[in-house]
């Protein structure tokens, strides 16, 4: 065994995702049934055609969020099994564990629940925020630990989705707020709560090497291909979605190039770091999404995809290494600088968005009063620009402030005892969650084949 | 030269597979045509439409054949050129296999034989079939001896399926029974019959490295984003489609989290197989199949998700080693776990699904005969549900007892000496079946360029 | 360092790449909008519409060129990193400018260009020609020789496919002579007038591994999946798109299956060759292009398919060799077989299939004249078969021609003194263009954490 036996608490992962498996069941027999098949023929073409324009859609997105993410995460050379595993299983348990929840607070009508592809893509954004949030602190907690960081964000998630979207009627139709900003900054507070004022040295194992590097390159680029189909999904279908399309391939294409000038200007001899590409060229994504589907000229999405790639090269550059020195803060995998920074850049930008918009509404059409910028217009419409902007800026402080509170009393949470950390010198290792052959271990031609089989297969 | 020549009959593979090609190009030219172009405008539109709603969830069905799987097998370390190549080889001969039989049993109408995308479909379900069994004998056997196999089974595969579902009328949508169950028990007689009583010694080469269970993880997750879409592309579009896609999700998140259960549960120190994930995960996906667009509360899907992962798992950890143990029965990727044990598991619920929603149906809605359950109520409707659940039952009896049979006998066929196995040492080795520069043989920066040039291209 | 720095301008690319964003948002800034949003109901179902039949196609589309031409090129053991992102960058900033070219020659109406998704989708097609050409001389040409490639190969391309397509009406729906041969005899001019009459001598980092030759073949099967839907995303929806899926789908079928025999028989000991398989499995869909969308017998297509994959293999074997020998002629990638010799099969293939349509046409239904090969037929109706026949060859003497000629002069300017080369010893190797952490310098378990995480992040 390479790895010597730690004292860290095995049987609580199995435990406690047997006990949430078995309490879903019950929550599913008891409230959950889907809508009753329709009677009429043209409902059901209906939802034939529902299906159609949805369900390509869903299914990029978990393209995204199961393949792409999780080779993002494989950066770390000899974690790649345990990082896969485990933004898989985080998903699959905050999607059930949110779909529960959202049962229980939105949906209760009748004691039943009626379940439809719409439901469960929401719940997915809900599992995003915790995939996101797991880069702070990833390959220095455990498996349980993450899990009950998911149970804690997927309600706080919810409520502060509901307080922003629902209250404030901020326009955030890609997540940019909702999601990432709010995912960010729960992130860093379970980092700073989790790890306190201790330095994490820095690991032998956590340098990339370069197949890793190119593993998680891969990731980059599924998640780059992929990304407008999360933006857009939830569109007002027709020109917004369209539109929606549009300006996150735009976006992103020019965050792409600017990664690289970017990273490119920051090394004295032009070299380029792998991991400024692996975000650099998502940033665009993250930063479009709330003004996605807005009226404003495709210029505006370029310059946004611009400025959010160069935003998140200097984070790496410079904010991380100062918040590790300054605040002792660690982030693992920079999602300050992937989602905080491009999240609160497209805040601001869905500000000017929605002032410029209703400017060139009043300017150029006076007589025509709404359809300008689908959803964005109508609810300006209804409180004017000024107060739609304060209303995007206030969403922007909920979610910061929301998630940056509950990600310290999460973090703090996941400090007690039972759930104890691996020990920093089985960090980053897959050996430490997996049965892994040791090479030496393997049994030669000449073993004796019966017991050579048995051990492989336990 | 790293491998020594061996006497494997090395240009049988090129002959057979021309031999094929040439036989296919004449069958085409004879018989086979496009359907006419539509002349009327609304006839252009139905298949435009039919188009824009079969093409996505082929396409899906393309990247979990090709990608996902062949990545999945690529679990032996050097062993994955191979895997990949063989699996699209068999894919793209058994497809092809498959049209020609259809073309020849079903669609001989006035000589001609119109092709379309359905077609094409289904004979890549048929070709599936083979993609599963070979798991078995992975790696043991040559691809001649697969392309023997695949011959044998694709003709096979559709009588039974012709049986199971045109004659006893069983409700099939995703391939439970049809194709799971099937292909299972065709592969595990083929390998009894290879293999016979000789315990199959442990290789070296058989053992994964921690990057090539990256690998096949990967391919893993392919799968598994990508299932529900095969399990809904033969649905009706609607409700019924709909409900299959949502069951398939269900059971593949319970899947996906259950076998992480059960697979720690099964480690002393908690520790995971990456195995057990590999295959566990995907469970639910092949229980669910027959059952996906039937009347059923979605609990019913959680819970054979679950049941199903726990079954593959538990079989990987107990069954495997018995079946190899008294029966000398070799299953290299271990597929009676998971094709096999959930697709008995998936049969049985459809007996229960069948004989409640018969009592659902006549309980609460007694005046309303048919819809409930799409095409599942119907044709209870025509014959009682008693008899349904026979059927179902019946069916499962005929594709496992027709496969084991007819592979018991393929695989004796597989010993006739042309088609020598490798030899035990050269098994699970790319350099059997690639060109592979050795490391010592590649040309120093120093030697002639040309004549390294042309080496290497050679 | 393992590379000690070289005298290479490290700073012009970002220059470059800044200077161009800039003037892309300048001119996004003056002339791009977007479409008025639809006033109708009726208008915005269209575009709703629009977006679902296009948008599943242009994703597919971004997968081959993003994920599956970047891994197809990692074949490379130590240039992953690069060949991934140089083919990403090369594809943002070709489309951008192509985007940009094509609003100043073609949409100038009113001061305005309305962007819409299939105008990105055009800009994109032609980004591939850059994508092919450059491998050519991949590994060997610094970054900065390939955007200069690409901001001359756009221009050239439009002009040669406003030539090709309007002008002499060339049918060419999939982009084989349009794009293929166009950019195969472009990027070999690039190669001939970049390194003149020197040999490259092999270099020892040139060399595939296993593992590397396993990566670029999960590439190719990437874009093996999703061919279907770059040839027929710009077909007629209906029948015409049918047909060309379908046609795509046997063509490369048969030149998978081809490339093996092929592969398999040119061998003494009747192994295959990597190589042949990434290419030859591919050749298939660049014949079938030009003609996917004709009148004409599944047969052709397979026939099509199965020719192209043995000229391809051939190419590699015989042809590639001896242009290296006889003309110092130096391709990397072997475009010339992938992409020209299918080119030109696929040409002469469109003129034989135009003959034979109107012979079809007129032979077996004389009295209606015209829906028998969709666009083609309505084409061939205005100036006859053998006019069009001629044209379709017509267009090919001008792909290659012209590509032929502006390769050779966009590679003579690549030798300007200020876009030095990478010196020999330096090429196929991420480390020039990458900060990769030497495993040496890597910090130890020991060492300062603070330092060492400063230096990581730096």
């Amino acid at each position: 065994m390479a790895v010597p036996p730690s004292t860290y608490p095995r049987h609580l992962l199995p435990l406690f995702l047997g006990l949430f498996q078995g309490t879903l069941l019950l929550f599913f027999a008891l409230f959950v049934t889907y809508d009753e098949p329709s009677a009429q023929a043209e409902d059901a073409n209906l939802v034939a055609n529902q299906v159609y324009s949805t369900f390509p859609f869903f299914q990029d997105i978990q393209v995204m969020l199961v393949v792409g993410l999780g080779l993002l995460l494989t950066f770390l050379p000899i974690y790649g099994l345990s990082a896969l595993t485990h933004n898989f299983l985080l998903l699959n348990f905050s999607t059930q564990w949110a779909l529960v929840l959202q049962g229980l607070f939105h949906h209760f009508h009748h004691g039943q629940i009626h379940l439809d592809l719409h439901k469960l893509l929401i719940s997915e954004f809900a599992a995003v925020t915790v995939l996101i949030s797991v880069g702070a602190i990833l390959g220095r907690a455990s498996p349980c630990q993450l899990l009950v960081m998911a149970t804690c964000e997927i309600p706080i998630y919810l409520a502060s989705e509901w307080v922003i979207v629902t209250c404030l009627g901020v326009l955030d139709v890609g997540g940019t707020i909702t999601i990432h900003a709010f995912s960010c900054y729960f992130g860093l507070g379970v980092s700073k709560a989790l790890f306190r004022a201790t330095q994490q040295p820095l690991h032998p194992k956590e340098t990339p090497t370069p197949s890793s590097d190119l593993m998680s390159l891969v990731g980059t680029l599924i998640l780059w291909v992929f990304w407008p189909s999360f933006v857009a999904v939830l569109c007002q279908p027709g020109d917004a979605q369209h539109r929606a399309i549009l300006n996150t391939l735009l976006a992103m294409s020019a965050s792409a190039i600017t990664a690289v000038v970017a990273s490119s200007l920051l090394h004295r001899d032009g070299k380029l770091s792998p991991g400024h590409l692996q975000n650099g060229s998502l940033a665009g994504g993250v930063a479009i999404g709330v003004v996605a589907d807005m009226a404003m000229p495709p210029v505006a999405a370029l310059a946004l995809g611009s400025l959010s790639a160069v935003l998140c090269v200097l984070g790496f550059r410079f904010l991380t290494p100062l918040l590790r020195k300054k605040l002792t803060l660690h982030d693992q995998c920079g999602i300050h600088n992937l989602h905080g920074l491009p999240g609160i850049l497209g805040a601001a930008a869905s500000v000017v968005a929605v002032l410029m918009a209703s400017k060139d509404a009043s300017g150029s059409q006076p007589s025509q009063l709404s359809p300008v910028g689908g959803n964005a217009s109508e609810v300006v419409g209804g409180r004017g620009a000024g107060g739609q902007a304060l209303c995007q800026a206030a969403g922007l402080a909920v979610a910061v402030g929301a998630s940056l509170l509950a990600g310290l009393l999460t973090g703090a949470a996941l400090r007690l005892p039972c759930l104890a950390r691996p020990p920093e010198r089985l960090c980053f290792d897959d050996s430490q969650y997996f049965k892994i052959q040791d090479q030496a271990e393997r049994p030669k031609p000449g073993s004796s084949a019966e017991e050579g089989a048995l051990a492989l297969k336990e």
